[in-house]
């Protein structure tokens, strides 16, 4: 018995979702993957509601074509908007996001404390961050902080340039200010900061990084469902597809940056 | 006799194209303007040439349905990889693009000399700069860099901020190594960074504001095709239009920052 051999679908507005296709290679090995990244349309952190519910829609749909056993929202500004749009189409299959994940994990690590959050600025104006970690911790105090320049450094490679550092020192500050023992990383991006915000942030605050999160939330879930890989599978027999609307310049530089290994061959659909 | 009394049509991937529609009403106040801006895919400095040049033939059908007597490519990637797209849809009336304003410009004050030009990572790549300054001036040396974080750095605000300064010096010091004598900012959210970047690079360079010189090249055009509104017409008769496929995040605040009045009202188109 080799359990449920078909992928995981995981989304993303564009390449940060491979943060946590990285973290799922890591913690899940037997298991096969179909990363979709909404290239052409990306980033979808400045666009409306109803913009972003329509796209979602729209991938969602694609990877069921592709006969996936569980979809994972990669991207917080899906996650933050669109969550319900993708629990309505996913046809009973388990869904996964990204806040979520992080929300559960902030909550574990806080229990009943002061709890900082970053992200772009629609998935911190969205405030669902600070919902679902009020859903799951009503004592909990949430200090959100939009982010809008941390994704153009990182795509730039500065991951380690004084530009970085100042700037994340301003957007920090006013929750640093706030004492908060955790912060979670709204963004997939930002897990490729994570060794200059420890340097800024400080080595008592304890950062969440929400693709680690995600990957054992989709361990867990796969286990709980009975779709996990099992048996006499090795890592040899999993195959990662990645497909893409655009393969705009440098993308695979920067892919490869994100995913911490070759992409291989990218697939491209035409919308 | 009250001349040609249609609009101008003019755009851009999103709403960098307002400094352009700023500079025409200071320089046209007697014309109307249609400004379309698709905000719901923006930037276009990152998607491939195949993409940019589906995404500019819509806009120009587009445009021209709205009966426009000229159209102006307000955006540097779209001018760089997407122009004959633009001309081979006109049907005849006079198109004008931020490059080709911009390469005039450089060259009358260049005079053989050495060009510097900066833009988004598109622009720079295609090369589009380069190749129509040496059209205009075989003897021309042009020196490029690609600025990627400007763009998020001007819609941040940042406009005179020690990060966007510190930026600006590392994108602007291969440039300015190369000794020359006018530097074409070729985007149009540079022109914001004007003061900033006058500081960077000091007073005996000559910075070239496309979004000044596309509105001269447009006065000449009308002028020359016998397209301008004349006669008895006052301003009060312009009239201007703003149409996006989105309303993002901080819209107007960013919109009236590029346009430097406010935007009234702002129509949306769903593709």
């Amino acid at each position: 018995m080799s359990g449920d051999r078909r992928p995981i679908g995981v989304f993303d507005s564009g390449i940060g979702g491979l943060t946590v296709v990285r973290a799922l290679m890591e913690r899940l090995p037997l298991e096969s993957i179909v990363y979709f990244g909404d290239t052409a349309r990306v980033p979808y952190g400045v666009k409306s509601v109803a913009t972003i519910e329509h796209f979602t829609a729209q991938i969602v749909d694609f990877l069921l074509r592709q006969e996936v056993k569980m979809l994972i929202v990669a991207c917080n500004t899906m996650a933050a908007v669109a969550a319900k749009v993708v629990v309505a189409r996913a046809g009973g299959i388990p869904v996964i996001d990204v806040i979520e994940a992080g929300a559960r994990a902030a909550v574990a690590i806080a229990a009943g404390g002061r709890i900082g959050v970053i992200g772009t600025p629609t998935t911190i104006n969205s405030n669902a961050y600070a919902r679902r970690i009020h859903a799951l911790d009503a004592s909990a105090r949430v200090y959100s902080q939009a982010c809008p320049l941390f994704v153009p450094l990182v795509e730039e490679g500065w991951l380690d340039h004084e530009v970085t550092r100042l700037t994340a020192q301003e957007y920090l500050r006013p929750v640093l200010a706030e004492d908060v023992g955790s912060l979670v990383l709204g963004c997939t991006h930002y897990p490729l900061l994570k060794p200059l915000l420890r340097d800024v942030a400080g080595e008592k605050l304890k950062l969440i990084d929400s693709a680690v999160t995600t990957a054992e939330l989709a361990a867990a879930s796969l286990q709980q469902a009975g779709l996990a890989v099992t048996g006499g599978e090795g890592p040899e027999n999993a195959t990662y597809r990645y497909i893409v609307t655009d393969v705009p310049l440098r993308f695979q530089t920067i892919g490869e940056r994100f995913l911490g290994r070759s992409l291989g061959r990218i697939e491209r659909v035409d919308w």
